[in-house]
């Protein structure tokens, strides 16, 4: 089906949404699981650092409020938890009580007429990191976790949110709200609970931008089982009728050209091989609107979201025409004739459902990537469609046709020349697009990770001397806080890719952890510290994860610390054959852990966008098979497997990667081999090794790579950082074990 | 679809079957690689020796017709082929002629009115070794390689079969018959075929006993699009019709009981479990076809195929009764008495489809493994139970109830109190049962594989003697049938398990390769010796492969032999969480091939049965990562790494492993974690190691093995083989590296 072809071309972006699509899913737990292990921690913190960033008015209190429970909302619940004080929470029941009953009197209204609102955390694009004007769920809850979703009937309010966060929903949702501990026996999915409480044929309504037509499509199935009907609330999301003026503004910050010397790859060669990629689908035309596809296609950059670089904008590619969907307010005359000079123009992004129908009206055959487009988009045109159909004579004929070409799927082709329009369900050809970096994608991502090095170097040296010789107490936010000073005074900076994760000792082992300024650790020389941190740059995007210790380790963590390194050095020297699936790799991660019976409940690596996302699609490095996309020359990809303690330390190891093709001396069945050439170049702090452990293989690549890292960074620091630099990059040898 | 959940629950089976299942499938070439590249190379030849052992009167001629050929069939069609005496081809044209012509005389016999007949190489239990009197794919064609499908049309002639046979076909099919090159390109499937030289709206017979379910269901879709009708014969193959009395009778071979001492678990036990899994899946009853499902299943062994101890058999397991369906000549007292002791009642083979009928008259909830269940079977109790839902009155009501329970489906349950019969399409229950084997019959293989290792050292101490010291000229052949000589001397020995490949210099590469008397190579101390073989013991069943060098191995050859020792170690040493997919295991045995850009086109470990076939599922470990069965203790696996070097030589190095539970330091996730125990104790020969390449640990594993290889077998050897032993099993040393 269209759905499944969708879920496997993509099931890396697929594996985030899950996370908030919980209703109805049958196979919600694992899900679940899914979605919470396959990205270590950034995109369960991202949201409320988004918060954080805009936090104004009741906004703030309610983000303190987050910030002291934070803590609490972590699966090990473990480090410092701390009740929230009841006034906050009190002053929390009120407001939600108040918001509840102003949504609930909208039900009844002639245009919307239904007996139950669901409430998803997503933004129109099912981004990662969201604006604050779509964090619905969380004004209408007051629950401010990045996963669940929250559903309102005339007279019940629950919020279904994972694990993760159970602590930190029962400090945050008030009396009237039920929470459901999702993944927990005897907890029902949304579409059990709303035919268990709804009596039959009631009408559940939700905001079809908010749901990809995937999701909807599998909501809708469930609920007709019990006759309930699924309403698509287009005019007005009703959440925003309540919201009123306190709703943040969208953005409008204005769209930059990505520098072509950047992007390598100018948008009209872009836009033509994307149009090749049409016709062989046999489509005219495709509508996009995943944000970091819009960005890496017209050469744009942003700064809607927290993150990620990139704008709030829908992009109608035709054989044509390209026409950008975008608030005016964020073209300037520079970008505008960027645009014109590549034949694309601009609409303005309210008008993109107009534009959808005109196309199934003029017969397009629109290729619709259903795991990521809206179900507002997907209706739209398949309506069009209709009336077109109907409108013609030979109703019956044409019908059959339209009926037989409207589930187009995966693998099938199509005359193009055939009359009407249809919908064909693919996977975005964009997306793998992007994945394939070219040189000048590779070269800007060397020189950012090159400048990340020279700024983690200076970093770590400061921390070194604050902790080991100063003996100064810093919090892990402090520390986090430090690290952007220094990252910001690198040449191109623009951001975190990310919010940094900085655990001492047992917040090590939270794998979402996030420091809040009053519950943090301090930062010391008696614990493991891990630090998980990138940077936006104009040029590139970073992200890297280092453990270290300033004291005496113990030989566990020792033990645990150069199993998960061997497992790092495993995949980083692997050589395979191209289009080998990302997933056959990851057991060389994990075998060196498997042997005493530890594990890490995470993915080992992930995509990564050039001056983009630092999380994309579709390749992949998971213990789960689902993603089946091969891994291919150009890819970016971390390498990052970790251990975790509960309750006491967190290991992680993580560089980037890039995909290469390798001189063999061989090519058996004529094929190309594959390996990895690094980006990151920081020290691996050799003193956590457990010499005992390793082969003379493993330190010799360890000693190889300190070789490079001083080679290529030290040239880039002097004073403290540049000494520290050579101490921490000097070779290390064993005794022979032989 | 039932289909697709059954492939998943066996796609180890499926695979095999897939060899000979060409007809109509859209993934036909796929499909090949898939079979032929499973299984190395047994497989591929137990059907020639099948007819070898059977060989006589006409099939005598045919068959040195095809030792002839056999080595030009090989797709490298390498080594010392010889076309075939003219002579022998005449004879073979005119005889085939012959037969087309009789057989085409039977298309319009009122029974069958068809315009083709399909005639597969499958017996009516999809097995891997079949008796003669089913090979009637052989029988039409005068082809006579393991994997090909023969289709008569009334002008034409057509046969499929894959790369590894071309050369063979062309040499054995008469001059009427197309040979259709599977995989190669322009070569259309069989219905693509059929519906091209058929006029629409044909008729396409086959013999519903030697199709699954599956695979007809399969072929009935693709024939159907061009209106073409898929008729099942069911009285009378029409090859047995003009073969008449030459066709060999059908095996008579009493079976005999296996002994619980091997057993392990008594039949009542085995069928109260298999009870109880058919209540949990809403069944009661099931019916079973695959041979060593039944042979397990009543701890019976059998006589009726080569290297495989099991009988041709249906039984069908109902909730208080179990029926055998066998020739009452195989059934000795004692065997009836062990059948009646554990109330299973004994029926002729003939009357299952009666039972079958009579199952469905009974409303009986038949789990039916459409991936291995004939299709005369399927049918005969669905058009039973269309039969019983029509004469019930409330028809309409009955029907619904019907069709909605028709197609139940993997993981669906069913309220089995519900009237009428049902058709439960599951995977069968018996195979994952059997494939964990039990503290006796382990112990049995543990004991079956000394005494073979004896063996094995008596073999190779003399081989050595013969070729280094007496510089004797032995051919493949006669090394072969030596070694089966020292093997028979062995306590409890029965067959092979499989045709030994005996392989030298580049006979070795030829993966499925088999020597034949006029045509094989000479084993000698110039050229790397590939030996696989195994042996069928009362207690167990072995599968083992050495490479050896008699004299200097080059560099080259050391290289790739310690490669591939590498990958078969790591995979040996391997510690993985319960349930890990066999694939994820594989890229284990094949890194240290890749990083020069070397691979093997073969899975690197099949199951296999105790005392039983040498191939069996549900797990594997393999690059194809469709089989996502689990592995679990008490399974067993082999590990078989190779390197084939086209023209030169080949390398494999093969021991069987179990499955078994380790006691690790830790267990996170409070999950058990798995490892393998070595049943097979034969010295892998060191001096084609290059020490440059082993790591320490390596080397260790090595010596360690050969330790353990001396105490365990030198008390079972004396003499030469005692002596070889103790040279072969000396520890190795490296100077150290570090």
């Amino acid at each position: 089906m269209e759905a499944s072809a969708a879920v496997w071309a993509r099931p890396y972006l697929s594996a985030w949404r899950s996370c908030t699509r919980i209703q109805g899913r049958a196979c919600q737990v694992r899900r679940y699981a899914t979605a919470s292990s396959f990205l270590p921690e950034k995109r369960d913190l991202g949201r409320s650092s988004g918060e954080a960033k805009r936090s104004m008015g009741t906004w703030q209190q309610q983000l303190r409020f987050t910030a002291r429970s934070m803590n609490a909302g972590s699966s090990e619940g473990a480090v410092l938890a701390r009740p929230s004080s009841p006034g906050g929470r009190n002053k929390q029941k009120e407001s939600v009580d108040g918001k509840l009953s102003a949504l609930r009197q909208l039900f009844d209204k002639a245009r919307v007429k239904i007996d139950a609102y669901i409430i998803p955390s997503q933004d129109p694009h099912q981004s990662e990191f969201i604006a604050e004007c779509f964090m619905r769920r969380v004004f209408i809850s007051g629950f401010t976790g990045s996963a669940g979703t929250a559903v309102v009937t005339e007279d019940k309010a629950a919020l279904w949110t994972d694990g993760r966060y159970f602590l930190q929903a029962e400090n945050q949702l008030g009396p009237d709200w039920i929470l459901m501990r999702a993944g927990t026996a005897g907890v029902p999915t949304i579409s059990e609970w709303l035919t268990d409480v709804l009596s039959s044929g009631s009408n559940v309504g939700i905001d079809p931008f908010l749901f990809s037509s995937d999701a909807a499509e599998e909501l809708k199935q469930t609920l007709s089982r019990k006759d309930h009907k699924l309403v698509y609330i287009y005019d007005g999301n009703l959440v925003d009728e309540i919201w009123k003026d306190e709703r943040p503004k969208s953005p409008t910050a204005p769209v930059r050209v990505h520098d072509m010397k950047y992007a390598g790859s100018d948008v009209s060669s872009k836009l033509s091989s994307l149009r090749s990629n049409l016709i062989e689908a046999g489509a005219n035309a495709i509508v996009i609107s995943m944000l970091d596809e819009v960005a890496w296609l017209l050469n744009l950059r942003g700064n809607d979201v927290p993150h990620s670089p990139v704008a709030y904008a829908y992009l109608i590619v035709e054989l044509d025409l390209a026409t950008l969907f975008i608030d005016n307010l964020k073209i300037t005359p520079g970008v505008m004739a960027h645009l014109t000079s590549s034949n694309v123009v601009v609409k303005p992004y309210e008008t993109l459902l107009s534009q959808i129908t005109r196309l199934a009206e003029n017969g397009a055959k629109l290729l619709l990537d259903t795991s990521s487009i809206s179900v507002a988009i997907v209706n739209a045109f398949n309506s069009a469609s209709n009336d077109y159909y109907e409108r013609l004579t030979k109703q019956s004929k044409r019908k059959s046709t339209k009926d037989s070409n409207m589930k187009l799927q995966e693998g099938n082709s199509l005359d193009i020349e055939m009359e009407g329009p249809v919908a064909i369900h693919r996977s975005s050809p964009v997306a793998h697009a992007k994945a394939i970096k070219n040189e000048a994608e590779l070269d800007g991502m060397r020189q950012a990770h090159l400048r990340d090095a020279a700024a983690l170097a200076e970093f770590w040296s400061w921390l070194e001397t604050k902790v080991v010789h100063e003996k100064v107490l810093l919090t892990e936010v402090e520390v986090a806080e430090k690290l952007l000073e220094i990252r910001a005074k690198q040449a191109g900076f623009l951001d975190t890719s990310f919010d940094t994760i900085s655990g001492s000792g047992a917040n090590g082992a939270i794998i979402h952890y996030r420091a809040e300024p009053d519950t943090c650790n301090i930062v010391d020389d008696k614990n493991l510290f891990l630090l998980d941190s990138g940077g936006q740059y104009v040029d590139g995007t970073t992200d890297i994860t280092r453990t270290v210790h300033f004291g005496e380790p113990t030989s566990r963590q020792r033990e645990c610390f150069t199993r998960v390194l061997q497992g790092h050095i495993a995949l980083d020297q692997a050589r395979f054959p191209e289009n080998t699936p990302g997933f056959v790799l990851d057991v060389l991660a994990r075998s060196s852990l498997w042997k005493i019976g530890l594990d890490y409940r995470h993915g080992t690596g992930h995509g990564v966008g050039a001056a983009l996302n630092v999380h994309e699609g579709p390749q992949g490095i998971s213990y789960r098979y689902e993603n089946t996309t091969g891994l291919q020359g150009g890819m970016i990809v971390s390498n990052e497997p970790g251990y975790y303690e509960d309750r006491s330390f967190g290991i992680r190891i993580e560089n980037l990667l890039v995909v290469r093709e390798v001189e063999t001396p061989n090519r058996f069945g004529g094929i190309t081999y594959l390996g990895f050439e690094k980006l990151t170049f920081v020290p691996i702090q050799s003193k956590l090794l457990d010499l005992s452990l390793v082969s003379a293989a493993e330190i010799e690549w360890l000693n190889d790579y300190h070789l490079e890292v001083w080679e290529k960074v030290s040239p880039l620091v002097d004073g403290d950082a540049r000494e520290w630099l050579w101490k921490n990059t000097r070779p290390v040898s064993k005794h022979c074990t032989t």
